[in-house]
């Protein structure tokens, strides 16, 4: 990348994202947006968000600190648009595996909804290591925590819609707190991944509970 | 606390820990090195491991930085001891309420020892707060790690006795990998209340998660 160009404007700064449950401050859809952010998923996915610099950031891209510095004002901007663009790429491709695994009835199609979120989370291992660092994070920075707790609605939305074209699951009594859980389950198992490796055994977990919502749901 | 008096040499240097799978590096019976441990779990916990400084620490108990580095060589070091000194006092108050759940049998009993775990985790935010500062930075430091998956493999251990002296639960087929879900479970909802807030509704999930176990159990 030709890092003498003069950048162009970005269409907003991260600084004026205050509407809007997840507002979209930057533009995703510039090509040098975006190097940016994948980049700094990478960094701040392997290093964390207090040890990465911009610099490094830039140097993953052959860019100047100064251009990442052109389209975010600082650190904080970059944390917050990169768990934003990051998650949403994730979700995009759960909807999408999601829509292909609409087939069969009740419980069979709820099982398959579930072991399709499964292997969209195994594939993305760079969203679940940043999903650990801005847990960690958002406990101290109430703008990352926003956007956090925003992304889960999303995410338990989706789960949400699954289970329920799956035959109205969660309108069952004592069911109700369903799309929650599958999102604990899932983040509980990455955290079980990262901290004890393939040795925890993770898949046999889901399976494990798999299985008892099948017994469940059958009754 | 008396600042001025010559400390006492501890009874091994946190330098030497590198026997067991769980080793007790430094003498937690003696009172100065549990008030150090204790001040240093809640400022880890409430700041993150990265902002806090030995000198903060020692300025919650009134000691000189130079005191807080008689007993632990470095940060790192202070860091691997508040974890395993936090977490195995959490697993002391799981086991004594687990011992106090052993009434009833089956299903019933598996649910008192699950809804004991519940409870002993919701009442030590300081330790929800330290497992996820540890998740993040165990992914950096080895030997963080380490100590951080042999102490989740203890939790579990309990997690398995629990539900087995419950009636051979986890020996029944497709439940083998059942308290690697009941932690994991636990952790995810643990980060859904950090991320979200009480409007997460976490003990609805939980619930929910009681409920489908005891549907399958009971098959």
């Amino acid at each position: 990348m030709n890092t003498d160009n003069v950048p162009q404007a970005p269409n907003e700064t991260a600084e004026t994202s205050n509407s809007g449950a997840s507002p979209r401050a930057v533009d995703w859809e510039n090509p040098r947006v975006a190097a940016i952010l994948t980049a700094a998923a990478k960094c701040f996915s392997r290093s964390g968000f207090s040890s990465t610099t911009l610099a490094e950031i830039g140097k993953e891209l052959g860019l100047r600190k100064s251009i990442v510095h052109y389209y975010f004002a600082s650190k904080a901007a970059l944390i917050h648009e990169v768990q934003s663009f990051t998650y949403r790429k994730f979700l995009d491709r759960v909807r999408t595996t999601l829509g292909a695994a609409h087939e069969g009835t009740g419980a069979a199609r709820a099982r398959r909804a579930l072991e399709a979120l499964w292997d969209a989370l195994q594939a993305d291992q760079t969203a679940t290591g940043l999903n650990i660092e801005v847990w960690s994070a958002a406990r101290r920075d109430p703008e990352l925590k926003r956007r956090a707790a925003s992304l889960q609605q999303d995410a338990r939305q989706i789960i949400d819609e699954a289970l329920n074209t799956a035959g109205d699951v969660i309108k069952r009594p004592n069911l109700e707190g369903l799309p929650t859980l599958v999102q604990a389950v899932l983040n509980g198992l990455s955290i079980a991944e990262v901290v004890e490796g393939e040795g925890v055994q993770a898949k046999k977990a889901y399976e494990a509970f798999l299985f008892i919502l099948d017994q469940a749901l059958k009754k």
